[in-house]
């Protein structure tokens, strides 16, 4: 069987994920369409076809998928409804498909179907009033995590309640209405851990290398790899089955607590994934092309690492002012043409492949202090 | 020291070599202009900053420049002239230098400076009348290649000379005027090679690997390597005189006859070059950042293989039907997005990496032949 080129395809959303899908699309001569509100987006510089628009409007959403052959998306936290009424309404293919999309994006929804295929995830609760916050201060003894349902991302929308003061002064702090919180159980682990999966639209599924995330401020600040897990197999199986359940179609993302023992699902992101950019050097195949080989029905292959050891070190902003790059870099830059630099945004991040982590991290982050007005 | 972000770039044409410098131009977070002359170029799909113009008119070209800080090219057969000409009104800086271009574009003074530089090169000589063909043909004694000195490219502009009969039929084939053709002596060799260099501003220079270019119809069917030859080392060393001695600033590539014991060189690009594009995949950084690296004065650093064995083939056009191509494919496709497939058109290309070259171009092969519409 053999396909077509140039295929229309849209992405919806202006950031580094969209420009980075962009970017490997045109690789494959795909014709990418962008949605977003701003000419000065990161996706908006890298195609000829930006169309400013509102992702949340059906109109603007219906206009321009008019014409498209695929469409995808750089955030789970679009809204899956609309999504949903545009598949109908429109020819276009939609991947990941709306439903999967409603059921992940909602953190409640999402952890009762990870319960379903027993895959390890920290005991929760809905929170819908302040009740509800009273009952999981008894069940979790005081000390438990309180999210945002929906839109949460790099700390926003997240509340670590460790003492009976913290939650007292809660109420004051957010106005708790029904369907927006949850309440998870406060999990000790050893380190934080990720992996990239897909599966494309005949069913084949593969895996990335599990990887480690190190965190600063809530944010994901470099990341190393590939690491072993004694129970990595077990749960790559788990996911398989889980991802064909529903199935997803794309290049996904899943987070993981890890208590040295057993890999606890902390997030699943519907998506491509900060945790995943290395793949760009690292792997015979990024998260970006993999994401438009499974919608676009292309088969995969088998994945392979390009070295021993790589690392990823995101670049973010530390003020406002303009960041300059070093003149001398081992690693590989990825920057994302932002406009403005803001203290914590994501500008940009750079790879280094190897064959010994602990000397590459070394290396990584002694670069990443030559950049000026980044950290 | 320190560089700025979101640096203002433009790339003269709109083709595959303008694309792909733009896709990793944008990777860098470059801000890519394009100016070519039609909207469906392949390089005016990659980016918001397309300009329509010729590249050979200067007040276009000059209007274009206006606010760029980095200009370069696609094609060696742009007016070096005019480049010099924006050179001296515009405060772009040109890459490589269009006193360098003017040189290399004109095959008899490419020659010459191969010639000075005693690096190994055909016998050769200028062909202004009817009068110099006859020297020619005295002198490579009835077998000789005539060549346009400026603009051929895939065989275009190249006349085999083999027999007294061949001779005697160009004169009415051709009007031969001055500055127009050379005579090269014919070079016996056992197979086709290339390699790309590069130098960056301030004086680094680095090579790629050797590779093979096997030659179908005049064009590069496809490519592997690395390969290694006797006489390379100390020919690297001659080519980087020659490119300090230019102040060459950018990737180059060199073409080379390979006669077993010596590598002469056939042709010298300067500019990116079909040879060259494996090393998206294959090495740790590829032909075209590192053009970029080369111009905008980032150190270079060591060039490492990410495999012991890669193939590039290109798909090329075998009629003016839509190109489909297989959905099982193991090597990783580049696709130009040209809107119309022709005979012998280059329209995209794929590289494999692996262990062993052999089966690889046996692998490369056999999934070409799976492309419709295309050879």
């Amino acid at each position: 069987m053999a396909m077509a080129f140039a295929n229309k395809v849209g992405i919806l959303g202006g950031g580094q994920l969209a420009r980075m899908l962009a970017l490997k699309g045109h690789e494959l001569g795909l014709e990418v369409h962008i949605l977003s509100q701003h000419s000065s987006d990161p996706a908006a510089q890298v195609t000829r076809h930006w169309h400013q628009g509102d992702p949340n409007q059906i109109s603007h959403l219906q206009k321009w998928a008019q014409g498209l052959d695929y469409l995808t998306f750089e955030s789970e936290f679009y809204s899956g409804e609309l999504l949903a009424q545009l598949q109908k309404k429109a020819s276009v293919k939609i991947f990941p498909s709306p439903e999967a999309m409603k059921t992940l994006q909602d953190r409640v929804s999402q952890k009762i179907l990870l319960a379903e295929h027993k895959i390890n995830t920290s005991p929760f609760m809905a929170v819908n009033n302040a009740e509800d916050l009273q009952a999981a201060a008894r069940e979790f003894k005081n000390k438990f995590v309180l999210k945002k349902r929906q839109g949460g991302y790099d700390g926003n929308g997240t509340f670590v309640v460790a003492s009976l003061g913290q939650l007292k002064s809660l109420p004051s702090q957010l106005s708790i209405s029904p369907n927006e919180f949850m309440a998870e159980a406060f999990v000790r682990f050893k380190r934080e851990c990720a992996i990239i999966m897909a599966r494309n639209s005949s069913g084949e599924i593969l895996h990335f290398p599990l990887v480690v995330t190190e965190q600063k401020d809530n944010r994901c600040d470099y990341v190393y790899g590939p690491v072993r897990h004694p129970a990595l197999n077990k749960l790559i199986n788990k996911l398989a089955i889980f991802l064909e359940d529903i199935q997803y179609v794309g290049s996904i993302g899943f987070e993981f607590f890890d208590t040295g023992r057993e890999l606890i699902v902390n997030e699943v992101a519907p998506r491509v994934h900060n945790t995943g950019h290395y793949s760009l050097e690292a792997l015979n195949v990024d998260q970006f092309s993999l994401h438009w080989r499974a919608g676009l029905g292309m088969d995969f292959f088998e994945v392979k690492a390009f070295s021993k050891a790589f690392v990823m070190t995101n670049l973010i902003g530390s003020n406002s002012q303009a960041p300059q790059l070093p003149e001398t870099l081992q690693g590989h830059l990825h920057w994302y043409g932002k406009q403005e630099n803001r203290l914590g945004r994501k500008m940009g991040h750079v790879t280094y492949v190897g064959h010994q982590t602990t000397s590459l991290i070394k290396l990584a982050l002694q670069e990443r202090k030559k950049f000026i007005n980044l950290k």
